[in-house]
């Protein structure tokens, strides 16, 4: 038959496994943050029915779900995010979840956007959320495990924008018209860290306003001062651990989805200049326009590949090329090789074995190739003498030892 | 808006945290398991070019691939297995690779099949391959990596059935015809251990044998012996820790996938009578015939779903309802309980915080229902003397201590 092209689809990314291995390295660290906060696990499928996503997201966004027709002629959608899923999984279980359900959600998402540097059409997100509470408290958790998973990471440099959306609404809605809503108003003016003041009059110009009345709206913006509300999660958020010096209020910070109603916040590594590493807020009534089962609801989306580059920039992830330990090689008596390999397994020691019959110096060269740091070496003379040699390969010394004086130096 | 129906796609499922937690813990010891043994993790994307996957599965199996186009007129495909998406990556990456490649992968499968109980269309595939060694150790290890994953998750009882496929052949290839090749006969014979004899004999009948001659088959491949490849195969993988009786010649095994051309296997548990538990063998022409370039292989892929419920059937998963440790509970001085909560968190103590202001009885309440085995109280005067309640929600009792005591005793 003829071959296709052997390639990934443009926006995909194939996992080799010294970066899967970090991958799993953050992933491990950020699961056992979520727990140490009280968050349960949970996953969804990967298809939905295309009538629970679409329409949900914005008429741009919809664009980007990837829809499709099965064989059966039912619409289906692939995951574009985790809390439309999740919505429906409130309103399908509501009476077997816990009254204030915390959850916490690892899965891969697809979009069908433009490729470029550092956005994909395939990417793994980290939500977090608490359901059923309208008490600042749970804001303040939200904030403190998020916090806590960078600061867990060594990432101690991060720090947390935040404002309150009510504010942003109370201070543009006057500036609201018939050609532009608020929530327009409010997207341009979320630009302001990536655009001049100049370039966001002429935006809100174009949508409508008058340069006037759009420099009076970044104007007003600006000289907000937190809300009662920012300043009681603010408080709890600290005696939650979060030093005061992380949390920045920047009255002009909007997050682009419509559907925040209350704390609204983003985190930023200064020396990782790619962009933010995820945020989120409150939002109170997305899961009741979306299931009309009314739950309140607060939590994060974090960007885990900028986190995990950020982690490598930082130097954070142990630089291991394999967590195998060491190679068992292979001589015409292979029975102790093969006995001496399954002791090393017992003691849990990562064990590879040299999968076939070549000589030592192959055998050697392939263990310094693949980073193997110690490789164990039983020819005719350590077999009789019941020994076994073993060969540090960052060293080149190599000591004649028994089976146990191994394991206890390898473990 | 209209609100959509509700519900999963059949045959796809959302896993509540008790059992996606039970999920990790034997994904932990798989990987555990994968990883003693040397081999490395690999990430492919979910979404493939179309005309990499279709037409490597054969015609029926090529209809339960899910296929679609993108917006880009691009013809895609959803993983259908973890062979030939590694096959691809195998070609793309030959020079990036150790010489002996151990790989696992452990990531969802999507197949639009009939759903019917255990058969799902999304589920879990645990794969893991030796690429690039024709000797008989490479067997070996697969068959131990195998066998130590059901060891270490406590199923002692697993057996391994084996047989070489070419003996199968060689048995068969007398009986072939233009009719029926020998690949459709082991197709029949490998349902020797669901269908009675007299059925199959039916069925070859249908195929277009004589049923002197189908009778005669099935006789022969039952008088069979284990090859010599076998028996240097079963020898080595003993070395390696399995014990003998673990090990079953089986002459009848066929296994239905065509690519297999020397050993096969198939793993079995006597109390879990649903199904096997998984396969495989060796195939050294598939990845050839997939992507040109000549790398043997021999491997297996485990079933996810099966073996988590075998896991629990046999009462090998811990029983937790949840992996939270303690609720700490919430007065009219918060900041007491909020820098608690923070205290215990940082000595790595899973802790939830009553997300909102209410009394305690309804907070006990919640700490019951959800199976919290702790709760801390620090009321008035508790604050006052700088001390701390501590409630055992199994035994009921309730003790004042420090902050240290409670951190020692919940540790």
């Amino acid at each position: 038959m003829p071959k296709p092209t052997l390639q990934t689809l443009k926006g995909f990314r194939d996992f080799l496994p010294q970066e899967k291995r970090r991958r799993d390295f953050v992933m491990g660290k950020i699961k056992q943050t979520f727990e140490l906060f009280g968050f349960e696990p949970l996953e969804t499928p990967t298809l939905e029915y295309a009538s629970i996503l679409l329409g949900k997201y914005g008429k741009e966004a919809d664009k980007m779900v990837y829809t499709f027709k099965d064989r059966g002629g039912r619409k289906l959608a692939l995951r574009y995010d985790q809390t439309v899923p999740t919505a429906r999984f409130l309103a399908q279980y509501k009476n077997k979840l816990p009254k204030y359900f915390r959850r916490y959600q690892i899965q891969n998402v697809f979009r069908a956007d433009k490729p470029q540097k550092g956005r994909y059409r395939e990417f793994t997100q980290c939500d977090a959320d608490i359901y059923n509470s309208s008490s600042y408290l749970a804001d303040a958790e939200i904030l403190a495990v998020y916090y806590f998973i960078y600061k867990n990471l060594g990432i101690k440099s991060i720090t947390l924008k935040y404002n309150d959306r009510q504010t942003l609404i109370s201070a543009l809605k006057s500036y609201a018209t018939k050609k532009i809503d608020v929530f327009s108003i409010i997207q341009s003016i979320d630009k302001l860290d990536k655009l001049s003041q100049s370039e966001i009059v002429q935006e809100l110009v174009k949508k409508g306003l008058k340069a006037s009345q759009a420099q009076a709206a970044i104007d007003s913006i600006k000289k907000s001062a937190p809300s009662e509300n920012l300043t009681q999660i603010i408080k709890a958020s600290q005696s939650l651990g979060i030093p005061p010096s992380v949390l920045q209020f920047t009255p002009t910070l909007a997050r682009g989805l419509d559907y925040y109603t209350g704390l609204i916040f983003e985190g930023n590594i200064p020396e990782y200049t790619v962009g933010s590493v995820g945020g989120g807020g409150r939002y109170d009534n997305l899961i009741k326009n979306l299931s009309d089962v009314d739950i309140k609801a607060v939590g994060f989306g974090l960007g885990f590949d900028r986190t995990v580059e950020a982690a490598i920039q930082l130097n954070l992830i142990p630089q291991k090329k394999t967590t195998t330990k060491v190679l068992v090689t292979i001589f015409d008596n292979l029975n102790n090789s093969l006995k001496t390999a399954n002791q090393l397994r017992q003691n849990y020691i990562n064990t590879e074995i040299y999968p076939n019959q070549e000589n030592l110096k192959k055998q050697l060269k392939y263990a310094n190739q693949n980073n193997i740091p110690f490789v164990l070496i039983i020819g005719p003379d350590e077999a009789k003498a019941n020994q076994i040699a073993l060969k540090d390969m960052t060293t080149g010394k190599q000591q004649t030892l028994s089976l146990d004086q191994v394991i206890k130096k390898l473990k």
